[in-house]
């Protein structure tokens, strides 16, 4: 991939303030667009020296009907489940998938895209690796014209589809159902500050915390870096201090989960002492004593809804705009943080 | 892909006896032969109307530099760690990896070969769907001589590497297991019983009953289709008998979770009443309660061996000459079914 700056459909369309998508019709000569229109697009793209992004073209016409998949991990449940939604859609629209893995690292994610591009994917759906901060590769993705959205690890900085689940309002739901249950000192533990949705899942922490009158200064964040050791390391430090929260929410529930052996393994009992909740609802999350308090994040879905929006951006059912796609997530109440009430 | 009778260097090979890295190297005219050894091969390759395949060497040559991967699933543990054994050794070495996952299917296992093969892959890792039952896919690429080897869920109609584990040791260790810890009437939870494991796994079970005097007439088999609800319903269609067992093997961990699951709302004590052990080492099984006794599977190694054999092969280092490779499995002992101890 080489760099350099091209002039884009959407520079065209900006210039003549209609849309990308009419730019797109129009260079490809579409009967749906008026003459006049035809004309004035094709000649300011002239104007422009416009290059016709050729193999984009033949990518576009000899559909190779593959679509390339890039995701930070597989080990993860939430994005296997995204994956088996995105492949369950392409499957039943004629498509086949490939994936790669970042490894949540920088350069492997733009070593996967290389990859992918040379394979000639039709299209591509991305999630971005924990390392990734600047988007070149992305941008020059974005300029050869090849077709891709983003979902769940998404940037703002490129401006295509993205499919993401509502992190702050799950929390919100999460820290509220603490409170309802009685629990006044509730703890955030969090996953390093730079993450999208550790700072997202703060915020629904601290609305909630509003919500029932209390103010940023009285709550509690712990902040880990995710393995299972520090995890631990950073509950049973928290255990040494003078008071102790009432209630845990726990950023996604594989550290919910650390959380809850290293208190049972320290005699606290859970949720008469100490009430937990988690995020994601991993299978695990039900099956453990007690189960898990946690969030539903619709894995499956985003993955079937990300793959028919780019299919239909393919097969141009829908128009290359961006749009933004937000799932919600819903509260699933266990054993965990019903301090109330008995439930099975 | 088409079809159609090729010579192939195997039947060179076998015609003169010697092996078929020898005459891969001879008509690669590699300086390593004596001259009259590599005119004895390429005058019988002649002979023969041998088609040197030029696809496959423009592969070897052009050197793509990434590596297929086909897996069953994506969402089950193993497979996943299988797959980070790969990307890690393949990444060490310079290659990325493309995934593919057939969702258990036979079509789609086919349809993903095609793609990763069109994708001009340099090499290939495959592990069986669980319907494929016929080979010819398997067959065209090593009649085309696309290096590939196969792994975990294999077949012996192709002759190329393998690399699996000890299935039938693995469940004897974890029959042994129960039997030392006093149980006498141990039953074997299978799934559907035409797959690989379910035999391989039922063989150690018997065997480790036979040690301690139990012939198979006394052997107890309930099988599942390994889905969460038909493996409630069998649990508890089990616990209506006169006679209940003292333990249970289960085929998998997943399946040994529902299994734990349903004898405990069904009052039953584990182990005390019934102990329980399964098989693969999910890191779930770690945390229910109690905790699950199983046999640990090396995914990660297994993922690792593959690959570094693969790319032996494909930079020399080693022939072509098939090989199989049998990983052993351990016992875990946690609390499900340690009768007479107590353990953490």
């Amino acid at each position: 991939m080489k760099k350099g700056h091209q002039v884009t459909m959407k520079e065209i369309a900006k210039k003549l303030g209609v849309s990308v998508s009419t730019v797109s019709r129009a260079l490809k000569d579409s009967p749906e667009l008026h003459p006049d229109t035809k004309k004035r697009i094709t000649e300011m793209a002239k104007s422009m020296n416009y290059q016709y992004n050729l193999l984009a073209q033949s990518l576009r016409i000899s559909k190779s009907k593959v679509l390339g998949v890039i995701v930070p991990e597989l080990t993860s449940h939430f994005f296997s489940s995204n994956i088996s939604g995105i492949q369950d859609t392409a499957y039943k629209r004629g498509y086949n998938i490939m994936i790669c893995q970042s490894n949540e690292s920088f350069e492997q994610e733009k070593a996967n895209l290389k990859t992918l591009v040379s394979s000639q994917v039709d299209g591509l759906l991305i999630s971005l690796s924990r390392e990734t901060k600047s988007y070149e590769h992305l941008q020059e993705l974005y300029d050869r014209e090849i077709p891709f959205i983003m979902f769940d690890r998404v940037t703002e900085e490129i401006p295509v589809s993205k499919v993401t689940v509502d992190d702050a309002h799950g929390a919100y739901l999460a820290v509220k159902h603490l409170l309802n249950q009685g629990c006044k000192k509730i703890a955030y533990f969090s996953g390093p500050t730079d993450l999208y949705i550790s700072k997202k899942r703060k915020e629904g922490y601290l609305e909630a915390l509003a919500e029932f009158g209390i103010p940023e200064k009285d709550s509690k964040v712990y902040v880990t870096d995710l393995t299972t050791e520090m995890n631990r390391k950073v509950t049973l430090d928290m255990l040494k201090e003078k008071e102790l929260p009432d209630a845990i929410f726990a950023m996604i529930d594989p550290l919910a989960i650390d959380i809850m052996i290293a208190l049972k393994d320290s005699g606290i009992k859970i949720p008469e002492q100490i009430a937990l909740a988690g995020f994601t609802n991993n299978p695990t999350s039900a099956v453990v004593e007690p189960s898990l308090t946690t969030i539903s994040q619709p894995g499956y879905e985003m993955g079937q809804l990300a793959a028919n929006h780019l299919l239909d951006q393919l097969d141009d059912i829908v128009s290359d705009e961006p749009q933004s796609f937000v799932l919600l997530t819903t509260l699933i109440e266990r054993k965990s943080s019903l301090k109330n009430q008995n439930l099975s």
